[in-house]
Order: structure tokens, then sequence, then C-alpha cells
């Protein structure tokens, strides 16, 4: 069993609730990813409804969740005839970490218009592109990355012009990428907006992704942006593309730059 | 008193309930406008939270609502020392229409790096640009465009590239901008795929919202674009930028594709 697999893994409670325990496999510094702590609440999202793709979910971090045992309790707001919409909360010590709210579905049974508007990125081969550091900046270790191979095309930073990086990511231990994986892909990269060299932590209020495709077996491409940074307040859009040259999942994150000793 | 303020009065019921008379002025069809709706939850949000700026906003639209009397129930989830996360649910006959999640706090005591690092979209001005058709293609009418005007910059559709289009917003009764009025501004021009000519009506599953600065008096301007349309799923992004040229709200929604019969 892949190390993301058995950290996915939860013991049914009953009535929606489940018990998990947050792996440290996923960490920067002492924290764990917010991916991959979103990723649990969208497995028993998923479990709950009974339908397997999870189309747009936001999670709004409320406190930093730490490394051990967490209650899942989830809340079905409507089942309807082609998608369900399902709240989640995650707990620990009896504080809510994390609240988010999905609306899941079934991608192979949709029908409708398809239309290429954009083409996939364009990006040098991994084996050309730069290894993430294992600690960041601030001396804060990122045991994510004995998990997870990432490449960095290097950030383009252009006066007056969004801050934009891309870089490739896949598991080391060979798990192939499926949707649940994709919120740990969108948090797995340093913020691009450190590339302006104004800060070196960065809370995460609110994280939303859409699934656009199941992802194909092989490497995924990320491409990240940001286009405004406001009194320490920015966004950061990240879109990723798999093997096939498919875009797969489109993410927004709403966070809060941090300067000074990193914390997560 | 304007339309807009009018609209969204509401009545405090006790412990975070109110009531509220949906209008029928923001229509689509038959249908009140998504972003009004959306507003008259944040509008109840920031009463309970008593903090006045909704930093990012996710609505999930469970059921057509209608014109008329509604509930509105605000949950608070958590409150921080800098921002408040609550939710809030808009009932009707009993039926919940929407669901949505909310991070609040207060723009003017936010501290920190500001870069720009965009620069205001460049529009021919209002007065030589199209007023928006009272009438969808399909006959439907838009009320709507009895209270706002609304200048179209004709969409530009390339192949293999995202359809995009811009536009003006003011209300034409002379109610200037302020955060509550931007959910409307992202969800008032009708969507940006339908110049690829093909669907006439999308519902909106789940539209996020991020407010990045109180909009100066004046014009609003908006930049639509969508990227992907995949079996009829599809995103639409929209950003705001006010008369000062300053970004003031970053809205993305995920969508259905229709075709036929409009019913919104």
């Amino acid at each position: 069993m892949s190390h993301w697999d058995r950290d996915l893994n939860m013991v049914d409670r009953g009535a929606g609730e489940y018990d998990v325990d947050v792996s440290g496999g996923w960490n920067a510094g002492s924290r764990p990813n917010g991916g991959y702590l979103m990723a649990l609440g969208v497995r028993a999202v998923t479990r709950v409804a009974a339908r397997p793709d999870p189309l747009t979910v936001t999670c709004h971090f409320l406190r930093p969740a730490e490394v051990g045992p967490a209650r899942l309790r989830v809340e079905p707001v409507r089942f309807g005839r082609t998608v369900a919409t399902l709240q989640a909360a995650l707990t620990q010590g009896g504080r809510e970490r994390y609240r988010l709210i999905a609306t899941v579905g079934d991608l192979t049974t949709s029908t409708g218009h398809t239309r290429s508007l954009r083409t996939a990125p364009d990006l040098p081969p991994p084996h050309r592109c730069a290894p993430a550091p294992a600690t960041l900046a601030a001396g804060v270790r990122l045991p994510i990355t004995d998990r997870v191979e990432l490449r960095l095309v290097p950030p383009s930073v252009r006066p007056g012009q969004p801050v934009e990086a891309a870089g490739w990511f896949r598991m080391r231990d060979g798990r192939e990428p499926d949707p649940s994986m994709l919120y740990l892909v969108v948090d797995a990269f340093t913020p691009v907006v450190f590339a302006l060299g104004v800060g070196e932590w960065s809370p995460t209020l609110e994280l939303t992704v859409h699934l656009r495709a199941r992802p194909a077996p092989g490497w995924l491409r990320v491409v990240r942006r940001t286009g405004a940074l406001t009194n320490g307040w920015f966004e950061e859009d990240a879109e990723v593309w798999d093997s096939a040259d498919v875009l797969v999942a489109q993410a927004r994150q709403f966070a809060r730059l941090g300067a000074g000793a990193a914390t997560r």
C-alpha cells in the first residue's frame, strides 16, 4: 500500500463520523500540509455521498492542525439527481481545525460540450528541472519532500507582472495520481509570492479546488500564479495538467503573507 | 434609499436568523440573480460577525431561489483575533436554496506588503461600448438591466484560447459601489462561454469571491474568462477593477452549460 493510501485511511464510526490519524509524512516543518488535510475531508465526503468525484471543494482553515488523531464529521446538505453537496469539519482535541463544503458527482456520466480553450504548459522535462530543496530559506524542514518528487521551473518575476512558477509533481513510491491527490499537489510547492522576497510563510485562509478531469498516470505539471499582493493578502492560482495534456484541476487560495519565524 | 439598499434590507429575528424579501428587481427571467442572493447572506454574516469586510466567500447553490420571503440562518464557526469564519443558509418554504461559508475581517486594519503585479484593463470608455440587451437570445427577459447599466466589450473568441469578455457596471440610480455589490457585479453579465455558441443557460454550482479592496466611487470594470469547457462543465473567472485602477475583487464560479429552453 502506498504512503498516500495508508495516510488517507479512516475508521468509520457511523453517522458520518470518521476517525483519522493525521500523518507527519506530509509536513512542512511541524505542520501537516493543508492539501493533505483537505484530502482527508474530501475522502470522507465522497464516502458519505457515494459519489466518486469532488467537483468543487472549498476549505476554510480555522486553526493549525497537528500530527495525530482527529475526528471528521460529515453533514449532508443536499442530495440531488446528478450532484450532492456536503460539508465536513476536522476536529482535534475538541477544537475545529477546518471546515469544508463540497459538491460531488460522477465525471464519467457527464455529457456535454467540450472545447479545448487552452494548451498545456510547455515545461522543460523533469530531469532538467531542479529538485525542490528539503528545507525552506528560514530553515524549516520539509518532510513532504521525502514522499513527493517536486521539480521546479524557476519563478518568473517581472515588475508589474503576475509572479508565476511551474513545476512537476509525482509520488516517490510510484503511486499514480487520482483526484484525492490533487489537493496535495496544489499545496505542495512553496508559495510563488515568496519569489518577491517579501515573506517566509503564509497561512492559507481558504482553498478552493475544482476537479476538471481524472488524471492520467505519470508526472503532473503545476503552474502557479499570484496577481495581487495587497496589505499582506494575496491569492495563489494553481492549474494542474496531467501527462495526457489534460487540465485536471484548477485551484485558488486566499492567504496572508507572514514574515519572520516560520511556524509551518 | 437606493434599490440595492432597499433590497438588502432584513429583519433580525435573533439567534443569527434574519427574514428577507427576495426582490424580483435583479432577475434573469423569473430567477433572482445568484450574486444578489449571495449578497443577502453576506450581509447577514457581516452583521453577526460585526466585521465589515467579506474577505473570501464561497456559495454552493442547491436549488433555484424564488422571488419572495426567505429566511437566512447564520452559524458562527470560529471567531479569531483578526478574522472570523461563519456559514449561512438561505431557506424558502423549508427548502435550503444555498449554503455559503465566509471568512470576514477588516481591510482597514490590515498592514503588510503591497506589490502592484497587474495593470488595470484598458477598455474603451463606457459611452463607446454597447449596452447589454434586455433579453437573452432565448427570449428570456433580464429585469436586472432596468437597475444596472452594463456596457459590453465584445468577447474575444480565438481557437485554442480562453474565451474572454470585458464590460462596465454601475447602478442606474447612482448608488456607488461597496463590497456588498461585488457579488452582483461578478454574476450580472451573461456567461462568457455563451460566445462559443454552445449553450443558452448555465446553472452556477459554486461561486467564490475574494474581496481585495473596497471599491472607489464610479464605474466598475469587469473582465471575465473561461479557460476550460469539459463535458459541459466550465469555470468562469471574473476580476473587478474600480475607477482608481485598483483590483477590488477576484471571483471564480463552477457551472454547468445547459442548452435549449432557459429557465433562468
